[in-house]
């Protein structure tokens, strides 16, 4: 099986800790492409990039051949995913998705964390959208340097992230945690060694979840909400 | 008060149709500066075509100069709304929020009508994503043909939209009707003479309250969500 | 466009207060007519006074001639606001729907700020009557002395408010503070120079909302909630 | 035990109607004592008239001499239910909470029936602001005329409701039924020989609720919403 | 009238607990009848234990005769509270239903106290799953020992209760308090003189309403979630 | 990797009917255990049921040696899924949980079809308490005759589902149905070819998440609401 990693921002160092989540994590016999929006922005860390990285994202997927059996979009948000289903009929899977569907029967009520205060906005709004606010205990961020100022160090970021999940424990009662982003799923390992609390890392599930329903013949529903958008006649590409 | 009608989509006949009704409504001393996304797609009527539409809006407005006293985005949805408000300081108002507030103090909950089936559940996550829920008795949707085949005869139109209206009135219990999208608004005076139901056409909201915000000094919080975007160091733009 | 800015309550004061801030956001050409309730308590701070409010408010304002263009219930509550619109054809609008309508474009959640705890509980009802509870981020309280004992020092109150303010955005995450009520409205602008929220004052919003209203021919539905109070027979009058 | 059973409205023969049924659901030992309230409207057919009934309801009642040791407000609504606890030490119970109260064990969802078509909504805000909504499958009417013209026939009523009723179990899955006011009440008997649905009468609820109440020697909180109205100084009363 | 209070453990001091509870909220004329599920485990204080407390309790109060008039399930949970109705025609109530239903009609919001930190979640879902959550401000725990351990002092409970209550009052706006379990039930009177808020002692609610619903002729809707279960053909027993 | 099915009803035939849609769904080298819930009852066809089949479930489970790499509960419900949460440490996925999960990335909202109209109410149950409210459009049900009647033809059933399914997509406007139950599940094939809605069967959903879930290392949290339940002192068993 053929499964793109598709990273909606354009830093390759991400896409590179990614795919190397991804091969911890597919079933053998998976192959795992990886492909990094080279027009997107070097990070999604706000709504405008997050557009930023959408277009050009849907526009490219949708043109890409050979088709993959499915594709794991490696971001945390929303990026387009929606109309990267609309193009694509095969699976599309976002790790926001993935995470927090394979956390439901893991836990009661999971803490998100997120590496900016200022996305925790975008993050609660990604939640209600997918519907899991019923299960989400809180939004939650670390604060992470711009990722163009180079990756902090791992016993740092583990470090807040730990403290972060202990006062998710504590004050919102969550008894999961889900690492909200492609930057913060590498320490996932780091971080079980300092909480109680299960660690969803996303790039994982994402990829069990696009194995899976490539697997089990399923894609997203073309009788609604991801029906192909409407085209101008005449060709006119949008 | 000059006030921005940005078209997030490119067609010029739905920009000149907005600035129509912007006219109609604006306070005198208001000018209405048409704009229209030259880049975006010819509609914004799938996800797909939001985020074709989005990407180009944000930058172009952010880059515009001089700058309006405030914006209006006459389209009906995201397209990248919250990306503009993180660019912007002046008040940014979409026609989707416009309209909703207006409708509060006015309606039990209203019925939105958008412009085909396959939007129902695009206009549904919404009305989830700006909190408008509570008071929406439905989302139902008239059927108009792509935009490139030209618009139908105005009555055709209003006879659709009143009989959606009418099914809305019994079996939802709507008692106000929120006219979803730049397509329909022309078709508000005529569809009052069809219905007890008060009709909300969004142009005006968005224009009344876009010059209200700008007259008494308020425009979106940077304090949260709508905080400028971070920039990657060395003046790399994303 | 005459404005009718009625307050719910007998206190000439806080009418005129409100006076000033409504002159203040009022477009030209608005001329704003001042009605003291005087048959109504000197504040609404229980639901009891509430009642006693409503009674008077509504049915004074239902004989009133000639009808101004719009009213504006100059209270932050129910206070009878849809008995009012019940019995008037012409636009009302209470200073905490316009309140909160106007600041849903504007952030991602408002802390609404109440004049004594014990009005905590009344104002949370009232959020979620009028649809506001998904973008509330919370409801919190200073503790304003009761109206007869007159106005605490300026400063005091601007500081009582921003040590709230500070609180909700820590807290509870809040983007933008609305001012519930008319005795704290006053104090808007001073607050602004002590957080970096949006602060929404409350009677501009609603004279604001009044005034777009009327000038775009939009009233309240009769059409459902709001239709006229059936009447017994024989002109008896309830 | 003396029960006050109090009726919002001025019409004698509700009040009477409700002593009938209040008696035949009290304990041995309890003495209901009818009040009406002279002052108020015939009837709380809107929120104007629930204004009108509620001033004088609270005014009255908090004059009372000797106390009650429990007061049954006969009326499905707000009518000023608050400001009655809150000048009140003693169990004060409205038929919507005690109905809605005594559903809850006995169903998966109620539907309730009002009087009219048009407090179908007031209605829903009675539900949302009782915490109810969760449990009520929906809100229906029947249509009687105005108090004023008398009384149907009985039968004629019963048929409207067993067609009411017969709805809500198909299309909104109701298993329980509430009657929605106090002309309503008197039919439950009937109603009971034309349904599978249990049929709840409100009077018979709120007065088992407040006989329960008043034995168990508990009252609404006084630590929060219920709190006594602070009084303004010198004795003026509100 | 024959009340069975059905206690789901095993535990007969327990038992002997909520039946002195019992008899003091009884009506004159009321018989308790004390029943122990033998079967059952010494504590639910799990999911597990809900479940081995369940099955016992379903099948053991099915086949009991002669029928009481109405059963309390002396237990704060499910244990299989529907699956009793299922088989009962008879009024059934929980502890927990109970409490919450008498607390509408008393407060804004309440707070929740269970007798341990593992069972908040469980009690969560049973608030959501009876449809109270709007009124609930929080459940929080006092930590007990387990209960083969013997109870503790009095005192130490109560100071525990006290404390928790005090907090749930500032930081969650409770203002009453239910006492979540038949282990804590017997503690409501001490903690009365040791906190403002209203608490309610659940034992008493429950006798209180299975008592009006008996002597009102009302039981749970067999037209829906508690019809009969369907038997295997051949008279095989599940 | 060994897979316990465990089906909680004692019906062999249904064991065997999820053993082959498991094995269909099943990565190459796992292997499909399958274990019936030998003393369960024939079906879970009501509250009553599902504690008959939870209590032996969760006991039998509990003592399993040696213990599978996790674990499929082959049932649409709870029948103590908790239960056995909390005394495995093992991943334990159940129909219902798996099936909405893997729902949620392919549609807007699902319709979920349970066997009978009694089970409507038990469904929408599991639905609210699984957190998937936001995502369901509705529970509807076919009529399936009582599992010891043998099952009917499969034309009828498949005829059922496509007609309930066709009603669901036109009136509740879902884009994907979920196969509620066993007796369903075996039908998915056939249904797809009479629908243009996304299918999902829950087993293969189940076996997938569960192979995922023991792949990833990832289990239920042991942090919260699935801690092991406590024990009695001195050995006795629950």
């Amino acid at each position: 099986m053929k499964l793109l990693l598709a990273n909606p921002n354009s830093t390759e160092a991400v896409t590179r800790a990614c795919v190397a989540l991804a091969h911890a994590a597919a079933s053998p016999g998976t192959e795992i492409v990886p492909w990094t929006n080279r027009e997107g922005p070097p990070a999604v860390d706000s709504v405008y990039s997050d557009y930023m990285a959408g277009g050009p994202l849907a526009t490219r997927l949708e043109g890409l051949a050979p088709r993959p059996d499915a594709v794991v979009l490696a971001g945390f948000g929303n990026y387009g995913t929606g109309a990267v289903k609309e193009v694509l009929d095969v699976p599309v899977v976002g790790l926001a998705e993935a995470a927090m569907a394979f956390a439901t029967p893991l836990c009661h009520r999971f803490v998100l964390v997120t590496t900016s205060s200022r996305m925790i906005a975008y993050t609660e709004d990604v939640v209600q959208l997918l519907g899991f606010a019923p299960r989400c205990a809180s939004v939650r961020a670390v604060d992470l340097p711009p990722i163009a100022a180079g990756e902090p160090a791992a016993e740092e970021v583990v470090e807040q992230l730990a403290d972060t999940v202990a006062a998710a424990r504590v004050t919102d009662r969550a008894d999961l945690v889900i690492l909200g982003g492609a930057r913060l799923a590498p320490h996932a390992e780091a971080l079980r060694r300092r909480t109680p609390l299960v660690v969803v890392e996303p790039v994982a599930c994402a990829v069990a979840m696009a194995e899976a329903l490539a697997r089990l013949g399923l894609s997203h529903s073309k009788a609604g909400k991801f029906a192909p958008p409407p085209r101008p006649p005449h060709g006119v590409r949008l």
